[in-house]
C-alpha cells in the first residue's frame, strides 16, 4: 500500500520547525515547544476530519473507525532531548498520522478503530522518561516524591490519575528510528523488534588514597583510578564472554580530586547492563560485583532494575509477513533503548518497527533516516495496521 | 645543639592563626593572609634585633653575621594551598627563624652571614608555583603573558626584574615536610634530599565514538573510556617495569559526554612522569606515547617538561654527618615534589632536609609532623648551618 511521501516529509519538516535553540531540534518534555508540537498534531487531525482528544497530562489522541471493537493504538512522542534530531519520536507520530490519512483516502474498511497517540514526556525528564505512556498505562504510583516533582508543572496528581486507561485495546504499534547501526551494518530496511531491553544500573564508589603524585612511590600507592580502570576492563570482558544480546557500559566516571599531580583517592562510576533476558543480566551483574568485592574497597548502590519486555509474537509475525509480501529486507532485532511501547506491554499486544539510523546517530542534530527508508517504513506500518484491523 | 622547641611550636601556632576559611589553613599566594604572615616574620625578626628587608615582590629576608663573606641562605615559604596544613612551608621558615635566634643566643662565631628568607607564592598560583624564588633566581622571562598575569597583582614587571639576585651566596638550605610517607614507612627521622624530581606532563585526548549504550552491540563500540582504561594500566605497567625512583600518574580524567546511558566518545586525561633522571623519564614518556600511537586514535599535547635537579653532594654529606653525630636515623631520598630550593640550584649549593609527614598527608588540614620530629629536624638544621658557616 503506497503512502504520500511528500506529505510525510512536509509534516516532519513542520514539526522540526517547532524548536528552541540554534543547533538541531529542541522540544523538551513539558516545554512550550512540546505543547506547540502536540497542538500541531491536534490541529492537523481536526483539519482532516479526525476527532481528537487531549488528556489531562497532554497526551494527544485521534481516532478513525467504528467505536464498538477493541481499538488499535499506534504512535510515539513529540518531545526531544536538548539539541536532538529530527526523527526520534516525531517520525513515529508523522507516520501514524499518514496511516490514518491513507486509511481514510483509500477507504479501507476497518473492523477495529485505529487511534493515533502522541505521548507526552518520553525523553529523560523530571518525572522520568516515557512519562505520558506510563501514566496512560497506570504505571505511576502515588508518592510524595512524584507530587513534589509535579509542583513546577501544569498538571497535578489528580490529572495523572485521571489519564489512566481502563479500556481494552487490541494492540499498540510504534515505528521508531533504530538509534543504533545494526540495521545499517546488516543492510536491512526494517527491524522487527523482538524485545525491549531490561536495564540494570548501579553506582560504584572505588576507594583508594589520594596522595602527592611526586612523593608517593609506585609501590606505596592506592590509586583509585587504576582500580577503576581494571573494573572498566573487567565489565567489558565479562559481558563479551557472556555473549548474547547483552551489553554493559561504564558511561559515567568522576575522579577525585582530579588533579594532574594527585594520585586519585576516589572514583565514582556507573555500570549499566542491558539485555533481553533478566536471568542473564543478573548473572553478569553478579559476576561484576563479585569481581569488585574480591579485589577492591568499593561500595555499590543500585540505581535501576527494570526487567526486559518481550514484544508480541503475533505482531512480529505480521510485520515479517508484510516485509516478505513487499520484498523488503528485514531482520529481528532487540531494542536496547527504552520506548513508550515498553509502558504498554502488560496492557495489550505490542509491536515495534525500526527503520535505520545513519551511522547509528541519535539524540544528535545529525540524526538521519533516508527518505527511501521512511517510505518503506510507512508502507510496512500501513500494511500491518490494515491487516491487524481487517482480520 | 639544642633548640627552644616551645618557641618553635608557639611560632608555628602564631602563623597558623593567620588563615582564612574554616577548615585547615588557607594563606593563598598574594592574599592578605600571605601578606600578614610575611609581616609577622618581619616583625618577629626586628623584635629580636635582626635587620630585615622585603623586596618588591614581597620576599622577606633577615640576616645575622658579618657582611663581607658569601651568605648562607635558608628558608621556605609562608603561603599555603586552599584548606592546607600547618607545616608545609611554614615549618621551614619557623625553623630558619629558630636557627637565627639560637645562633645569636649561643653566640656562635660565624665566618659567613646567615640569612633567612620567606619566598612569596610557592604554591600553585597564577604566576606559577615557586614564584618568589624563581624571581629571586632570575628564572622568570619577560613576556606579554607574564605581564598580563601581573595586572591583577600589587607588583609589576619592573618589580619582578628588580628582585633578581646578583650577589654570590654560599648555599641555600631548606627544611620541609616530606609530603609523602617514605620516611615514616622506613622509620627514619631525617630525609637527606638527593634531588628534586623533574616533571614531564602531557595531555591525551583519546577518541572513540559516542553512541547509545542500549543500541550499540559490544562488537560495534568505539568506547573511549575503555581505551583510556588500557592507557591507565599501561602507564602503570611501563613505569613499574622501568623501576628506579620514577613515578607516573594519571591524576586527571574527564569523560564525554559522561552519561550512564552513552558509550563514551572522548576522554581527556593527563599523564605525569616524575623522576631524578631525565633520560629515564624520557624513555618512559616515549614508551607510553608509542603505546598510545600504536593502539588508539589519540592526540597528545605537551604541558610541562622540567629537568630534575641534583642537590649539592657537599651539603648532603654535612647533613649525614650531623645525623650521625647526633645518633639520628636518616635516609637519602629524592624529592618528588617541587620546592623553592629547586629555583636556586644553578645559583648556589643547595641542600634540603625532610622531616616525616604522618601518613604522607600534605595539602590537607590533617597534615602532621610530631613535635619530636620537628625538634630533631631543627637541631640537625642548626648544626649543619653552624658547620657550613664556621668551616
Amino acid at each position: 500500500m503506497d503512502v504520500n511521501i511528500d506529505r510525510i516529509m512536509n509534516h516532519l519538516d513542520e514539526i522540526g520547525r517547532i524548536s528552541s535553540g540554534t543547533k538541531g531540534y529542541t522540544r523538551l518534555a513539558y516545554s512550550e515547544e512540546e505543547d506547540a508540537a502536540l497542538q500541531w498534531l491536534k490541529t492537523k487531525m481536526e483539519e482532516n476530519g479526525i476527532p481528537t482528544k487531549q488528556d489531562r497530562v497532554g497526551n494527544v489522541f485521534g481516532r478513525i473507525g467504528q467505536a464498538d471493537a477493541p481499538v488499535l493504538l499506534m504512535g510515539s512522542h513529540l518531545d526531544s532531548v536538548f539539541e536532538g534530531g529530527l526523527y526520534d519520536g516525531a517520525l513515529g507520530v508523522v507516520l501514524g498520522l499518514e496511516c490514518l490519512l491513507r486509511i481514510k483516502e483509500i477507504g479501507i474498511n476497518l473492523n477495529n478503530p485505529v487511534e493515533l497517540v502522541a505521548f507526552r514526556g518520553e525523553e529523560a525528564n523530571v518525572l522520568g522518561g516515557t512519562f505520558g505512556s506510563r501514566a496512560f498505562a497506570g504505571l505511576i504510583e502515588e508518592s510524595e516524591a512524584i507530587k513534589e516533582k509535579l509542583e513546577g508543572l501544569s498538571f497535578d496528581w489528580q490529572d495523572v490519575e485521571s489519564v489512566r486507561n481502563r479500556k481494552k485495546y487490541l494492540s499498540y504499534m510504534e515505528l521508531h528510528i533504530e538509534q543504533g547501526s545494526v540495521l545499517e551494518a546488516n543492510e536491512k530496511q526494517i527491524g522487527v523488534v523482538t524485545s525491549i531491553a531490561g536495564i540494570i544500573r548501579f553506582h560504584v564508589t572505588v576507594k583508594g588514597k589520594s596522595s602527592h603524585s611526586g612523593t608517593t612511590p609506585m609501590d606505596m600507592r592506592r590509586d583509585a583510578l587504576l582500580y577503576a580502570s581494571k573494573i572498566i576492563q573487567e565489565v567489558n570482558q565479562i559481558v563479551c564472554r557472556f555473549g548474547g544480546d547483552n551489553v554493559a557500559t561504564v558511561g559515567e566516571l568522576d575522579v577525585h580530586p582530579n588533579q594532574a599531580n594527585v594520585v586519585p583517592g576516589l572514583v565514582n562510576l556507573t555500570v549499566e547492563i542491558r539485555g533481553s533476558k533478566l536471568n542473564e543480566m543478573k548473572m553478569i551483574e553478579e559476576e561484576i560485583k563479585a569481581y569488585i568485592r574480591k579485589h577492591f574497597e568499593a561500595e555499590t548502590r543500585q540505581l535501576i532494575e527494570k526487567a526486559p519486555s518481550e514484544l508480541s509474537r503475533d505482531v512480529q509475525n505480521k510485520i515479517i509477513e508484510a516485509c516478505k509480501n513487499n520484498f523488503v529486507s528485514f531482520m529481528s532485532i532487540p531494542s536496547g533503548a527504552n520506548h513508550d511501547a515498553n509502558s504498554l506491554v502488560n496492557n495489550m499486544e505490542v509491536g515495534m518497527v525500526f527503520v535505520p539510523s545513519k551511522d547509528g546517530l541519535s539524540h544528535h542534530p545529525e540524526e538521519f533516516t533516508s527518505v527511501e527508508d521512511i517510505k518503506v517504513g510507512s508502507e510496512i506500518m500501513l500494511e500491518v495496521i490494515a491487516n491487524l484491523c481487517t482480520d
